[in-house]
């Protein structure tokens, strides 16, 4: 066939024929050369974008075994929480470990409360690939929340692998919900995570719905791992765009098989973005145009719609994975904030 | 500085101190190699994406005076126009060629019409680079929204380049949408448009604005051609990977600089984005991962959001610039034209 004949004949915008039948192959990439800085991103943006790859350890192989892995994260561990520790002293936000229901969570009360917030909780879900993040290494996301939205947020330190992978978060994100239910109605509950805290947020309203309990009033999965399998533009067309996740090779790919355990990819508790989402309470994603996940986000945005979920998508210009979090005092972290604080004050009733 | 301290120690996931100041530099892209086509996306979609790039006359170089424009126009608009006769004929949507205040217009009357949008119109201003698409070959877009719709549509045929340069274009929407106004209250008159169409609807609020008149009662910049000037991540982004607009040269810029005819393109009359939106009516933007104005919709959505406007953004998966007009039979393009109408039927009152 001739190329000419499944051209559509017209300038810019708009052919309306039918598009004749062309047969797909791969698109050949130009070698753009280095990729400018987005000069309408802020300026804290910007510094960190240039810091290639934000995270060091990308270039290293992940670790070969069990003891490997605990070693790496336990190092990591422990440096990400006297950051969080001094975080919270610095935003006044009270940290208390407690036990929910026998799982370890942190409840973060901020300085002040806002009153439209009164008897409403925001149950948090870190991020970390569902490997890294253990304790308090976990909880800097719900202390940035419980500042900006001046709101009690109960983060669960759930359990991870080595030792427990899949379903051992969502079960314990699903006992803290449990207990939440005792004191406090589903409606005037939120569920928010960032990556695989998203994805997780995402998948407990699956299971939520399995077991036939009330969903909470509003959800965030920001940026969220709502496909493991590896399946999205994004993984591709950001690839090496991204300087937070970089790739899928070899570090998400690792994480994912180290917590699915055998299970396939594609299982809609692992790929939220395969689940039935009828029902779903209003939701709120975020992403970036530089974000690996940026397909995880808008195709789960697109299934929300399509099964009449109340959705919104917000996606930050410049931005790779979820770096407003790494900056809390950049605009785009203030209105990242201001838009999930904006967000649970329209949804929970 | 050394690398390791600007790093935040941690994984995948948050950083919580002040960034470490870094020196801002470009990111060193790796050569990816050819970009897969994405696995989520339509077989449609993928047909269409597969075509590289999908308009020919991309790797040519644009006219160089007035009359060499004239024809190329010309000669596409034809082809186009057929096509949108075609179209019209075969959805049943009647075509009636009028002149509203003096300007050309083509009023769109569906088949069917639904109820909802009883004594209501959409405005539409069609796409083309400020430059293509006059006449009936502009109308297609309109046609295929009078259809899905089940609504009237005014298709503003308006003036454009070479002959008539920025504010041609405006002043004719302005001159359509005041006669509109004689007859429909601002809040049931919904304007819509792709691409520099787009771009025009926001810039039609800001002209209603300075002239204090009343404006829509919901916009739909669909892809908006928001910045003019370059600026945005994915000019850069997606540059060689969207199959529809390519890249930035030299074909949108020669069409920029032949319609602002000597202002700066970064005139908020031409760039929107940098116009003072409060005020605005709630707005639907749509979008696609390989879009080479990704970031037009992204900024101009965060934008309408900073001023308080109900703005709503769907980034379709796999989708270079809006491919979704390209073959409407498509998933892709029936999500399209749903979210439109279910958008214009919430929001017109």
């Amino acid at each position: 066939m001739h190329l000419r004949s499944a051209i559509l004949s017209l300038a810019l915008v708009l052919a309306l024929s039918a598009s004749a039948p062309v047969q797909a192959r791969e698109i050949q990439m130009q070698d753009a050369g280095p990729l400018p800085l987005p000069g309408e991103a802020s300026a804290e943006l910007r510094a960190l974008l240039s810091v290639n790859p934000l995270l060091g350890f990308w270039k290293r192989p992940p670790p070969a075994d069990a003891s490997g892995w605990k070693a790496l994260v336990a190092g990591q561990a422990a440096k990400t929480a006297s950051h969080v520790e001094a975080l919270a002293r610095k935003l006044g936000v009270e940290v208390r470990q407690r036990r929910l229901a026998g799982v370890a969570v942190f409840e973060l009360c901020p300085k002040e409360a806002d009153p439209a917030f009164e008897g409403k909780v925001l149950l948090h879900l870190h991020g970390g690939g569902h490997v890294f993040n253990p304790g308090l290494a976990g909880a800097g996301e719900g202390v940035l929340m419980a500042h900006a939205g001046k709101v009690r947020v109960v983060s669960v330190d759930y359990r991870m692998p080595p030792d427990h992978p899949f379903p051992a978060a969502l079960d314990d994100a699903l006992a803290v919900y449990r207990d939440l239910l005792k004191r406090c109605p589903a409606s005037r509950i939120g569920v928010f995570g960032a990556s695989s805290g998203g994805g997780l947020a995402l998948s407990l309203c699956l299971k939520l719905k399995a077991e036939k309990l009330p969903l909470p009033g509003a959800i965030a999965p920001c940026s969220p791992w709502s496909d493991m399998d590896r399946r999205g533009d994004s993984y591709f067309l950001n690839d090496g765009r991204d300087n937070v996740l970089v790739s899928w090779d070899p570090w998400l790919k690792a994480s994912a098989l180290l917590y699915a355990r055998g299970r396939p990819l594609g299982d809609p508790l692992l790929s939220p973005v395969y689940g039935d989402v009828s029902g779903f309470p209003p939701a709120l994603l975020l992403s970036g145009t530089r974000d690996l996940f940026l397909s995880n986000a808008c195709r789960m945005h697109l299934r929300l719609r399509a099964a009449g979920v109340p959705a919104e998508l917000v996606v930050f210009e410049g931005m790779s994975h979820v770096l407003y979090l790494y900056n809390p005092s950049m605009p785009e972290a203030r209105t990242a904030f201001a838009e999930l604080t904006a967000f649970f004050r329209r949804h929970l009733r």
